[in-house]
């Protein structure tokens, strides 16, 4: 059992937390804008300073190495990312990459046995805020092993060529060229030279702060769809048209996601979620009945029999009147659940039960780089619990103390991993 | 009893209907735009081919007068406007330019005796489609007669000053000095050199279509109030957060919409209208539960008590738990209900029965100029059956001799006016 230092991950949070730093508590750190090299750079300096060798890949991503006993031996990779959403927190992925730092450092001071080789790893572009889709660079990397309808999301000469999301001028291909980080394909992750993939990152909800627990040990990420669901009515005029002739698009969607919170509560699945986060409204005018409206449904959980049972509810809404208005129900994507390699899963369970950190079982409900890496080589996901279930926002938050246990049990999962 | 000419009629509509076609049966035809200044040159060498003095005022408003048998009598004035929604249709505002030309034809050609000078008219920019907001001009030219609330929409320098809603780069004021149109104040429409207003329009509805009435006596324009009703939710991680911890704010907006549709239903008014036209949602992401949504809420009928009952029902929406997102309504504007002159009602409902014309008395739900130009000098409106009840889009359509009856009308009530 070793034990990351809990002053110097406090103090690397702090650097980190002034590259982007949006002036309220948190940070706006698009990939590979300047704040996202900067803490590219913090990264490089320091993995150098430890000895490190450091590589990048066609796409940035960048791997720092520190030699084991073996030479031949695959490397053990921990990484996350460095890049956030538009007013940020400062956890969100880049714990991630803070831990695998704090591992690395905390092997070579204490001059810790281990075989493999170990690498920290940055993956470019993970929330997509700038260049979407999210979880781009990983799905670059993976795209051979990737399932085909994820693979046509992550085409390599495609997402060169997306454009940025806030002036529209600029290919992330070229903001690839300029960073000064574009490196050579042959350094990707891959399964040749790579053992497995560890993850440390915030829980980005309220599960483990409700129990009482510092870590969660993630076994899977929740299998989900996403569907459209679109009514078409008749627009006319506010004030000259019968309420009973009318046919009214946004009264049928209101309708539908009123009934569709109604059926889907009654099947009773306390751990579903499911989200209609999205609204379109046309004309969307005062004066105007509106004659289209959509929503998305974003549906999550373990069990794929369960999220039939609440597609069927979703795919029934085409099959009815909504006040005049009718539906059609359209797929945008759907994934199953990815489990985590299940030696990994037990690892990070010894390392937190032998660290004396209080721990649970947890899935992932959200989508992260580690799961494009699990098509690929065995991986697996350590949570930190997020104070009020936040983030994505300035008020995120964990403990320096819960980052510091979060680094500790990945470290020892990893040392495990070493062994076996 | 004259009657206006069904050809003449049916050869102007389909001339101004080239004027911005949008080659589906429709137009669009933006306030001063090129499309516009077709349509408002053709106005005016038609009405100099009859002799008339055309005028225009500060705000390009054009003004045809023909001579009465009194040079001192004031102007019996006739008008509607030429422009148009995006995409919309051949008869909205151009049908009352068309009838008041066929006024001034039919009475030149026909000789017909008069003691007021008569007056067809142009409105700029009634739809406000590219420069809100809607009824600007006449707005503008009434302004000093309007209750003080409406007034303040109408300021001359922030009119001038509003910018074009496609681009953003021209104001009204430049556009109206380019057009070619502006002219001196001193035209504008005003009590001392007016003695009354006329305007023929379609009726926008499926009242007089479901009767099997070509014409409608337009007796008010309806009361009414928009409101915004807003609902503050906690944005969270579509995959991540338990449903029972959530405040969603576009489920609590659903959940209103559906209620707001049974608490006023049970009113019981089958003349009430009301629109939820209009919706945002924030951060509007799939991936995002919604912490902000707002709707608006248009409302309209004759009686103030009734509006007064459902505004009640609306405002309660604030005491009330949106499945935990709070909800504050928030007043946009309201007007009263504004009655047409009795005594020109009269003249129009006494030309409908002489001419054989199917007509009733009907509402007017919609604004119109004319309903500016009441407090200023008495007015009414003439409306002509619209097909299916359709107005701001293609399918817009009255039959040539349902435009026709309504200019004849028109005609005729102006005729015992100008007798009275």
């Amino acid at each position: 059992m070793y034990e990351c230092n809990l002053e110097r991950m406090t103090e690397t949070i702090k650097t980190f937390s002034t590259y982007g730093d949006a002036g309220h508590g948190g940070i706006t750190r698009y990939s590979l804008s300047p704040e996202a090299i900067q803490a590219r750079n913090e990264f490089v300096s320091r993995m150098k300073a430890i000895g490190a060798v450091i590589e990048f890949d066609d796409v940035a991503n960048i791997y720092a190495t520190i030699p084991g006993s073996d030479p031949k031996a695959k490397r053990i990779v921990m990484g996350s990312h460095v890049d956030s959403v538009k007013n940020g927190g400062n956890y969100d992925g880049i714990l991630g990459v803070i831990s695998a730092m704090e591992t690395l450092e905390t092997v070579v001071e204490n001059n810790i046995a281990h075989t493999h080789p170990l690498t920290a790893m940055i993956w470019t572009n993970e929330e997509g805020s700038l260049y979407p889709p999210a979880m781009m660079c990983s799905g670059i990397v993976c795209y051979d092993y990737l399932p085909d309808d994820v693979k046509e999301k992550f085409r390599l000469e495609d997402k060169l060529a997306t454009k940025d999301m806030l002036t529209g001028k600029t290919t992330f291909g070229e903001a690839l060229e300029k960073s000064g980080f574009k490196g050579d394909k042959k350094n990707r992750l891959n399964p040749e030279q790579y053992l497995c993939m560890f993850e440390t990152h915030i829980e980005q909800g309220p599960i483990l702060e409700d129990a009482g627990n510092d870590i969660g040990v993630v076994d899977c990420v929740l299998g989900m769809f996403n569907y459209r669901v679109k009514f078409y009515g008749q627009t006319t005029h506010a004030g000259t048209f019968p309420m009973q002739k009318r046919k009214d698009a946004l009264f049928a969607a209101s309708q539908a996601i009123v009934y569709l919170h109604q059926e889907i509560d009654k099947l009773g699945y306390p751990e579903l979620v499911y989200t209609t986060g999205e609204v379109s409204c046309h004309p969307c005018v005062h004066t105007c009945v509106p004659d289209y409206v959509d929503f998305c449904i974003d549906v999550r959980h373990e069990d794929a029999k369960v999220l039939d049972k609440v597609l069927n509810i979703i795919k029934g809404c085409a099959e009815k009147d909504w006040s005049g208005c009718s539906c059609t129900v359209e797929k945008a994507w759907n994934r199953d659940t990815i489990y985590w390699d299940t030696k990994l899963v037990s690892y990070v369970k010894q390392a937190a039960e032998e660290a004396g950190v209080s721990h649970q079982t947890i899935h992932s409900g959200a989508g992260h780089d580690a799961q494009f890496a699990a098509y690929m080589i065995p991986s697996t996901m350590v949570f930190v619990q997020s104070k009020d279930g936040l983030s994505h926002c300035e008020l995120e938050s964990s403990t320096y103390e819960q980052c510091t246990a979060g680094a500790t049990v990945m470290m020892n999962a990893v040392l495990k991993a070493d062994k076996a």
